[in-house]
């Protein structure tokens, strides 16, 4: 047996988020629906760097699988995007050894959310970015995020509904950048909670609208409770952009 | 009764086209059931600048009605927009003299075409720009592009199954630009026929990859003969950008 470690892009628009649901398009359902095309009808079960919410997109999602198929790794990517529907793309597949987990070898994620922030939006990309029409104080956002940044317990940006007991994470890196008309959030971190991004971009709007000081950051996180921070953004602006592992195993 | 005009955006990809069809979703058929709503059950037609192909999509056509609701003007874009489906967006709605027609009063048109050179593609640009890896000489595309400008019998960019008989429309500008990783083909004219911007388009991409040489657009428009021209462009690249009145009639 082989494994085979995959760098995945996917649309989450018109998917009922990643993990398989009986009668619902999922985003692990169509890859395993392919997979075992390839496979003859073997039942074959994909292995991600964790799940994605629906409407989240991502442009770096990782996942792997075990394979006795002999086909050569420059090939895979081409097999499975032939088979696989047009907003799953795989960008790239490698052979990872025998001890490679695309979610417990992985060391760090980036995330990215996407703003719109022009008066009117755009149809072409509603569902790409979180249109956004009020004033922001960017540099308010900015003092906001340097209390986010480092190692805390998030319990404040979990959403209630999860069974993670551990809340602590570490967050490396919180940055924002104009690109064009929207504005852009880099998250990276060791590991993120349920909607842990959604949560901390939701309560930096909050910020940069007026309606919360910079400081309060501060108190949020150090109260740990969900409801003294922000509303949850907007799943359609999110994007897991990248899975770190300790050896890079992608081009 | 007033008369109402419409500048209207959409996006052609989960459409069967313009044109009102029985059992299939149209940009007109949503509009159309839309304004009856508005309407309490009164049928009404509307009337375009001109159809669009199905994938095919628009950032500035206009539509006129006429209504005897006294809705003030300020409201009818937000009104319809509310019961339209989310791939359609009325931009501007104005009240318009009882002699404007949206097709008839129209003395010019712009078409955009999408290209996006990526080596890649780009899952979220899918529907919205045509991908094309070629090589392209962009010098020898603006060399042929000198020969459509101006009047000219373009039966040759003509699709076949038309029963348009006058083919003769002049084009007043052919303009590439370079928009990020996109190459934007930029067309003005007084009219267009069936397919006339996609088969230019084909057809200058089969000159930018030295497929044809730039002095052969000549005799391929004095020609007149569609099989001589080059294939014709996907829709999904193609945009109705706008439609010039010999007044302006939108902000």
């Amino acid at each position: 047996m082989r494994k085979m470690a995959c760098k995945v892009a996917y649309e989450g628009t018109y998917f009922a988020g990643y993990q398989v649901q009986p009668g619902k398009r999922t985003i692990q359902g169509e890859i395993e629906a392919s997979l075992k095309k390839i496979h003859k009808g073997e039942e074959l079960r994909i292995h991600s760097s964790g799940r994605t919410d629906s409407l989240v997109h991502a442009t770096g999602q990782v996942f792997h699988f075990e394979t006795s198929l002999a086909i050569p790794v420059s090939r895979w990517a081409k097999a499975l995007n032939a088979l696989l529907p047009a907003d799953i793309r795989i960008i790239e597949a490698v052979e990872v050894s025998k001890d490679f987990h695309a979610r417990y070898s992985a060391i760090s994620k980036q995330y990215r959310y996407r703003i719109l922030l022009t008066k009117e939006g755009d149809l072409f990309r509603r569902n790409h970015c979180y249109h956004f029409t009020e004033m922001l104080d960017i540099e308010a956002i900015k003092e906001a995020a340097q209390h986010i940044l480092g190692k805390h317990d998030f319990s404040a940006f979990c959403a209630a509904n999860t069974s993670v007991i551990d809340k602590i994470r570490t967050v490396t890196r919180l940055e924002l950048q104009h690109v064009g008309d929207e504005l852009l959030f880099i998250v990276e971190g060791d590991g993120f909670l349920y909607n842990m991004v959604r949560i901390m971009v939701g309560t930096l709007l909050e910020v940069g609208t007026g309606k919360r000081d910079p400081h309060e950051l501060q108190a949020i996180i150090e109260g740990c409770d969900r409801t003294k921070a922000g509303k949850t953004a907007p799943g359609h602006g999110l994007y897991l952009h990248q899975v770190n592992y300790p050896e890079p195993i992608f081009s």
